[in-house]
């Protein structure tokens, strides 16, 4: 019963295989073996840029911070929704990067910025210190932008001459939610974080630059922020295995398909609402501090938005719950059971 | 015949299984996992330091800043030595993680910084930029500081004032070589890198504060810098392989052996300089241009120091060969044999 | 007819005969003068803080960042209004000098945070980002903090442990316009940007820290920041000139009684509004586009809050105006008999 | 007897004047006046660069630090001399301001690098980490670096495409010494401080660009530095005070000339022992302990770079006595007749 989030489960068997494969004799170290050639190659191929720049890190922060650090100036900033995970989960990682760079918050709607929220905001910001949009996708609210949100997104911030980011952390569950290519959820975008660790790696990003000439400083940034693995290969590997023979969307639809499972028994309780639309892997729902507790008695694992503590029994309380590959179906319904038994 | 790194070996088996061991059910992220409470407790039973702060990072840079950062002010300098790692090969990783603090550097010979001259550095420098004193072992020249010499340089950093930190990549090395404790190793530091990824692990390296006191802002450093793992059973769970049932002492003498008998055969031949004491893994050594370009034609792999392009046959250019546990004894027989029929 | 700001204006006389007196003959550089030993004392003396620590620096950014950057570590919030001139008006100068750290805007009203407001926004904040709270006085919007709120605001700070900065650009008019000590404006203060420039001054502010033990930090940061003047005792005469004689509070009562005068006249017009109460030295006020033309075709020099170009002759668009101590009320009376003739 | 710093003299009474003219009624801040438009043109003139960017600041360490950073990314080192101001005696501005940028130091025989020194750091570096070269002109030392020197070292950073800054917080000095003009001595330089404060004004220095496309993020770093004065005509009537009529090149001339008067006596008496070549207004020179001990006792003012705690009264020190402008030949030779009689 454990829905606490995408990067609490396991490592897919298949991807364990591929460190293993890889395991054996000597490999230059620092990206000079083959395992990288191929990471990149699979990269360039999957999102349809062959120009692109990539560099393979180990968290997503990491994969945020470099990309932003590469767009923008110490003295510009980054605009962002104000639920972003730049904003809110990574503990001032833009700024560190990108030498004093702030946030600029717009407002969003179950994750999503409007595009004339976003040009307000630009047009408030002296043009000087417009850095860079960043967005994303799957939103923090468990939301998808369609393709032609995006396009309007990124329409907005070229009219103001900005480059576009997307925190890809969970890009999988948006393209495979989407049923579109990895290339046209990417069109329009300068740089992204293409996530791999919450859909089955072991903890492996990458950073994609699809202006090269916007790549500047990439390298050495993630060599001084302590992101240059020696032992390169173990990285590379784990993303030649997620993108080969298209374990990534496999296990992206996996996920998604589990929340839609869980969304819909979730929904057909009478005290519980879902607050935003679920389009991925994500749910947030309410539901009573009493109900809450006989769920936890029972085992389940999810996160609180609100503080549980104190809380009246009939106070709803806003929960997230997130689906991985991993999660078997006999534990959703397991959970629903429970559920439905109170 | 693969001499470049200890960094380009495989992992160790018994790191895999331990891996593979983890890889089952969900794991609550950030470090709340069982995994993570063992290699803690490891470590500080290891250094016999119950007290001790630990940090799990995936590499040395990373490692070596955080450390670093805890301990200066950013108007404040590191003591060094002008080999230093952090010095040559981090791109101001240090000055980065620590707000813009720079170095200050210090003679060495054979690696080695003397009292006196760190004595020397600590005197001709404005007491209110004296930040802290960073010295390596296994040093950057292959060398190993006695337990005496170190316990002089943390006496000539006391009197000063200032906390010590020791990079200890090849740690396990210089344990192994000394025959001492690791605790007698780590006596009168403040701090540690403790290196794992060149001794066997996939990329595990655990930043240890003697003086919690002294840790203040390690855990959001590490966030913001994008080294706070998510899925950190796998950071663990391969430091508890390591350190359980003693893994890391017995690649770290394997690893010594081999530079040994690597280094012993190396000295054999007339055209052959050993420019350092051999105490360690590392070899440095000289030998003719028109040497090096044989044994490379012969599929040696290793460093060169100096470079080899356009160099007259008879040069002697300076090389640094690098032996980890993996390597057997017949790769090292066949590179010597390859040596002598020149 | 120049109500631009507070900073167009002249250096007061009597801080140009300081100025001159200190010209005389050689004195010891940065700071190791009889006027700096002066200007300290003063301040102290003003603020009622024996103890507190004085660094003088020659502009309100950089007295605002040192400031905050003793208070805050670098993965810290700071808290102020969303109008905040550090936030607003200073290119990120907290974040660069506070080695990254953000900002956290909380709402306000006519320029004032409501302590619920600033309580709901620490609570929002896990506590370890928690850094400062920094508040205006002079707001920007031209009101001032009655004590009474300054009281209630610097004790929600405390509540969460947090030290209080205030931006006291314009201190002096606050003090002026009510009627209290420096040192009742400042109580509960951790740190204060103590104005100058804009009360008379040609370029001095002093950051003052009430508890010495939070200004770590504050002299080597004033030097790498490059704001230890060499001639100090050109900002120390400044400094006492200013408040030697009270000099600093007959300037801001005059700046305060001047914008009175000219509000009055403002809102006797039937087609302005007073935007925010008018409390110490500046106006925010709307009229229609054509009103503004014709001001400015008289020569009336202020500045515009709302883009005038392309408004609709009718469209009431907000100005900003501000009096200092040196605009005769001729002048103030001419640009009221402008408006009226309109 | 005042020889401690040519910033502990006084400001030119025509520097006060050209203040005190420019304090009248209101002007408009930030550099948007006249005053600010006639310094500009005649930096301009003056050092025959009628493209360059400027940007006046009020001291030489925000000067070398906002020229540095602009010159170079945070990853990169600036190539200067082991005696070089920014090095020894700024706390780490140009760190500070270039996001972390490490100094790579180089040796100097009086003051002065030797080209063939600065090949060889530059070589010995990784050439993505290769930044800028920093020369100091008057350098340390007290010497002049001759054009052709000058010419040589420029040529040595072209050959590696790097750019070349200039610390001139004694330019004048140099210019006067060498009896060439501001341009000659500007040729090959990307960047310049241009110094002021030590020759006769209040605190003002200029940073100039030579090449406008490498003053990328000047203005708001001048800005988040705290360097943008409001009041600013107060620094550009300084400086066109100055420029004006060849102030700045007699106040040099005069210094020069002072110090050339104080040398000769020096060097007369058999107990002194010049240490560099003066070449300027500075002199650096040994005498015994006992001498300087009376000296002192005499009145007489002048630093010491060897400490006198504790040395025995044969031992000599070393001892740096600097002439401005102000200082009168009759103290010149009221010392020498103090030194004389000893």
């Amino acid at each position: 019963l454990h829905f606490a989030s995408d990067n609490a489960g396991p490592v897919h068997p298949r991807v364990m295989s591929a460190l293993l494969s890889a395991n054996d004799d000597h490999a230059m170290p620092y990206g000079a073996c083959p395992w990288t050639a191929r990471a990149v190659a699979l990269l360039r191929e999957t999102l349809g840029a062959p120009g692109a720049e990539v560099a393979l890190v180990p968290t997503g922060t990491a994969a945020n911070a470099l990309a932003l650090a590469a767009l923008v100036d110490p003295w510009q900033r980054v605009f962002c929704s104000d639920i972003a995970h730049i904003h809110r989960d990574e503990v001032g990682a833009t700024p560190f990067y990108a030498g004093g760079a702030e946030l600029a918050l717009v407002p969003q709607t179950d994750g999503r910025m409007a595009p004339a929220d976003l040009a307000a905001g630009i047009a408030a910001l002296d043009p000087e210190r417009r850095g860079a949009v960043s967005l994303t996708q799957v939103t923090e609210a468990g939301t998808v932008y369609p393709l032609a949100a995006l396009a309007d997104l990124c329409a907005t911030a070229a009219a103001a001459g900005l480059p576009v980011h997307m925190d890809g952390a969970r890009f999988a569950n948006a393209v495979a939610a989407t049923g579109c290519t990895a290339a046209a959820m990417a069109r329009g975008l300068t740089a992204l974080s293409f996530g791999g660790t919450k859909n089955g790696l072991m903890g492996v990003e990458a950073v994609v630059v699809f202006e090269p000439d916007r790549a500047h400083g990439l390298a050495p940034r993630r060599q001084r922020g302590g992101h240059l693995f020696s032992k390169h290969r173990y990285l590379a590997a784990q993303m030649v295995g997620y993108l080969e023979d298209g374990l990534w969307l496999e296990t992206a639809a996996a996920a998604n398909a589990r929340a839609q499972r869980l969304a819909a028994g979730l929904a057909r309780h009478p005290d519980v609402t879902i607050a935003h639309p679920v389009e991925a892997n994500m749910i947030f729902a309410r539901w009573p501090a009493a109900l809450h507790a006989r769920l936890r008695a029972k085992g389940a694992v999810y996160y609180m938005m609100d503080s549980a503590e104190g809380a009246p029994a009939d106070r709803p309380l806003l929960a997230r719950l997130v689906c991985d590959w991993s999660i078997p179906e006999e534990e959703i319904d397991r959970f629903l059971g429970v559920l439905a038994a109170g």
